[in-house]
């Protein structure tokens, strides 16, 4: 069983966009991966096809209703799924590295899309969604952020990368942030290549791009260095 | 002048995709920002259009060279181009909400989506390349992170969302997550509205908001929370 993606959206036609190109494409292609869009206005129940309503107690913006939802999660995942189901949503839990190799080692995921000023509460409760954000930052709907969670999820799944090896030097994947990459030519506008580069001595060049990153790791994300004294 | 966005890519089929649906599709007919991709390969000096080659030193994956990255980027902004010049990489400093409403603000953006391993350092100082993150995940490209940016910062811009009153209780934009939504019916599967949001009393309801907001805060990200003694 291939790793089975289940996307709740009024925009279906925006998928599968970028997850549609390059290896991420070519592991759809292979069916390493599967992608199927649910059109949540299909789920609504009156000629209108009403999907929101103004939100209880007030204020701006129109809420999805929960019932429509209910019955849009209820046909693309049956009770005894074992898929999470996730809501994209800036108030989640942020998606890291580690999580995303965790949704890449499982069946595949269920992903509601929201839009508007946000999703009824009462919903989220009963269909269990786990509310997963990308970013400390606003969207104006869960579909990119969609696509992040899944480019970032399916890259790892066995066979969709060419070579497993280019991912255990990168950012997250041992705590740090990766170091300077260079290449060809030797010379750009006057700036070389560092000499320990070319050095041909592994042991160096190793040594070298481990203290490069910890450093860069220092200057801009020392939140991620597990002995940082500062808060 | 309207916000202008460049994008500099190997994929620029994938444009506007989501960014072309909805609030943000309808603000770019009408003019209130734009976007111009740039194909990077078309930069490549050689027959067979080359962009990247082995890295200095050794590893896995290929590197963007630095000589056809400048020649793109000199190609769509000149050199007193007073917008600001991202890279989407995960080595970057993350995107914020603040930092959304600083880019909105200003005359727009020429953005470089990485692919392979990474890009030729020399290039990121030489051309003056701001790395930017949109979370501690590792992508396959910079393609949906650039259109993640993009959706954060138009969607600001003002005249593209109808109501502005809408954003100021999102998450983030008060500092903390935003209280939950409810909306009719008045009960779904048994589940009722809160009593207070049908109560009429609209301090009554604020206070309870505010309470939400800062117990869903405390719960899920007690690192926005400024008094938070926890590291």
């Amino acid at each position: 069983m291939s790793f089975s993606a289940d996307i709740v959206t009024l925009f279906p036609e925006l998928f599968p966009g970028p997850l549609g190109a390059s290896v991420l494409g070519r592991g759809l292609e292979a069916g390493l991966w599967r992608l199927r869009t649910t059109q949540l206005r299909d789920f609504a129940p009156d000629r209108h096809r009403t999907v929101d309503d103004t939100p209880s107690g007030g204020g701006a913006g129109m809420v999805l209703k929960p019932d429509v939802l209910a019955r849009a999660i209820d046909a693309v995942s049956p009770r005894n799924d074992p898929r999470p189901r996730l809501l994209m949503s800036p108030r989640g839990r942020r998606l890291t590295q580690a999580r995303a190799h965790e949704l890449a080692e499982g069946p595949g995921a269920v992903i509601v899309c929201g839009r508007f000023e946000g999703v009824d509460q009462r919903v989220i409760e009963a269909r269990g969604l786990e509310e997963i954000s990308i970013g400390d930052y606003v969207l104006a709907g869960g579909e990119v952020a969609a696509m992040v969670l899944l480019e970032a999820v399916v890259r790892l799944i066995p066979g969709v990368l060419g070579a497993p090896e280019s991912r255990r030097e990168e950012s997250f994947e041992a705590g740090l942030l990766e170091y300077p990459h260079y290449t060809r030519p030797q010379s750009f506008e006057g700036r070389a290549i560092p000499d320990v580069l070319i050095s041909g001595d592994h042991g160096r060049i190793a040594r070298w791009r481990h203290e490069q990153s910890l450093a860069l790791t220092r200057e801009r994300r020392p939140d991620l260095l597990p002995d940082d004294p500062s808060p």
